[in-house]
């Protein structure tokens, strides 16, 4: 199979006749936004090795690489439009690598409903490397931003925290979880859950939002940056789920291991900061959308963030999340 | 320096204090198109011995990257208005590398008058890898296609074909060219002219048009297939530069040579089809540009790329142009 016949023959059905795709037949896409409209866009690599596991299914590694993005437009509020994307296709793997690949993204555009309207496919003599740029929109002057967090608000988060760490850990032989708990966290980590439909229903609700890839501590020190504000965060307040109450069941001190879950990147889940009275519409508006908005602590004049265990005090951690370098 | 810290110190100026860059502290950037007008977006990948030398020099590969990209706007006749990109940086190299990158892409931010919106930074274990996207803009209705050549239309191309696969043979030391020759084609392969300024021009005056990157035959290939016609080249008008007339003299078979021109990639000039009654227009444009309009052919009926050599006869090449699997 030639890199023309892939494209004709497996990616161009994956732009749903979107008019602006162009069949992907042409060097560029086209897009256009009504009026009152701003676009939103952003742009994620992954790395095999670095971002997933080489023994991820490769159908899980499209959705991951897509679904990192679309997390990134619901933390900014945005609908979904459209995605490219951008191979590195390894030396190994040949068309059955490309095959699975096509068959993840498939089914995921289909499940958010999105045409690929463009991308490049190329080689590389490295690790398997994926470029996904996600576009959304919103109604101009809407978008939510990681710079509105203001001193008194709720800090509230999407989901449980901690289980695609652990199913970091559980992939690299580290953990010895029931069968139950190391299918859910694998998954959690595999095929992260972007929280689209609530991140649309907190525009004009939340002061502020971010979605937690690096780690829940990292990345509440992103908005406690940008915003200018502190953010204290209660670990018992933290949600967790089952597989995660088994691991920390096995674990000797509650507080560093509340904490490690606070430190562990990719759940993709919403650190959202919003006023006290907004709180009962955003609640409902994420059981609607099919998770859970949990109160976690509360932004506070200062800066930086604040971890307080189960008994109040400050704990400290070495590494608050992932960083690359 | 940590990636958050590069991020702040190096690459939020990059974004020239675009609002809705957002200083690169965001998960995502803003953009919004007028009435009357579409966006196009364009996004491709380099990496490290595959789409440049580990040789060349950073800020080059910087330059590359963008180059590309805009190229493809060019195509599409579209007026650059931001970019993103994403790069996974190698584990050697360290901040010397980021810093040269930084350098180079600062330089034609600056050239090109354009912002950095957002993207990612990783690493890797494996080569350089360099996503860029491209975002132009048009009047709606007014995109210039692969599609859209016609029987009869003229084929020209902007500049000069061939210099940069000639670039790419000299920086492998496969060639002895003079020095000024040898100046002229590696510059060439590291840092491409991407024809913004033609490329808008020809809105509503050409039919068709393609950046030649995977080499003059194949790209004209991509045109005849999605147009539905059939494109005859004389190899005798194909414009050459100085540098690629030394070689040329030191070949044996002229149409053999001629052909090998035709089919190295990496040149990002333009391929235009339009109506013989367009071509002075066309021309002038070009000249006002910078660049030059020289007619190559013509667009037939039938199917194909026919090149046709010194004597009129057919030529017939193996590879017409770079395909990655």
């Amino acid at each position: 199979m030639s890199e023309f016949d892939f494209i004709r023959d497996q990616l161009s059905a994956l732009s749903h006749g979107y008019p602006g795709a162009l069949n992907l037949t042409d060097d560029a896409a086209l897009l256009s936004c009504g009026p009152g409209e701003e676009l939103v866009l952003t742009q994620d690599t992954l790395v095999c090795g670095v971002h997933f596991l080489e023994n991820d299914p490769a159908d899980l590694v499209a959705k991951k690489a897509l679904r990192v993005n679309l997390s990134d437009l619901a933390a900014m509020g945005a609908d979904p439009v459209a995605v490219m994307s951008s191979i590195a296709w390894p030396e190994v793997g040949g068309d059955a690598l490309r095959e699975a690949w096509v068959r993840g993204m498939a089914e995921d555009l289909d499940h958010f409903a999105l045409p690929l309207i463009g991308g490049d496919t190329t080689v590389t003599p490295g690790p398997w490397t994926l470029t996904v740029t996600a576009i959304g929109k919103l109604p101009t002057g809407s978008v939510l931003m990681r710079s509105g967090a203001q001193a008194g608000d709720m800090v509230c988060v999407t989901g449980t925290i901690g289980d695609a760490g652990l199913g970091l850990k559980q992939l690299r032989g580290e953990l010895s979880l029931s069968e139950a708990a190391a299918g859910h966290v694998t998954l959690r980590y595999q095929c992260p859950e972007p929280r689209l439909v609530l991140g649309a229903k907190l525009r004009g609700i939340a002061h502020a939002a971010i979605d937690v890839s690096d780690g829940l501590a990292a990345d509440a020190a992103h908005i406690a940056q940008t915003s200018g504000v502190g953010l204290a965060l209660n670990l018992a307040d933290m949600p967790r789920s089952d597989a995660s109450a088994e691991w920390l069941a096995g674990q000797g001190d509650l507080d560093t291991a509340l904490a490690a879950l606070a430190s562990a990147g990719d759940d993709y889940e919403l650190l959202v900061c919003l006023p006290a009275a907004a709180f009962d519409a955003a609640y409902m508006a994420a059981l609607q959308s099919g998770t859970s908005l949990t109160p976690i602590g509360e932004v506070t004049d200062g800066s930086g963030v604040t971890l307080l265990g189960m008994t109040g005090q400050t704990v400290t951690i070495d590494t608050p999340g992932f960083t690359h370098f």
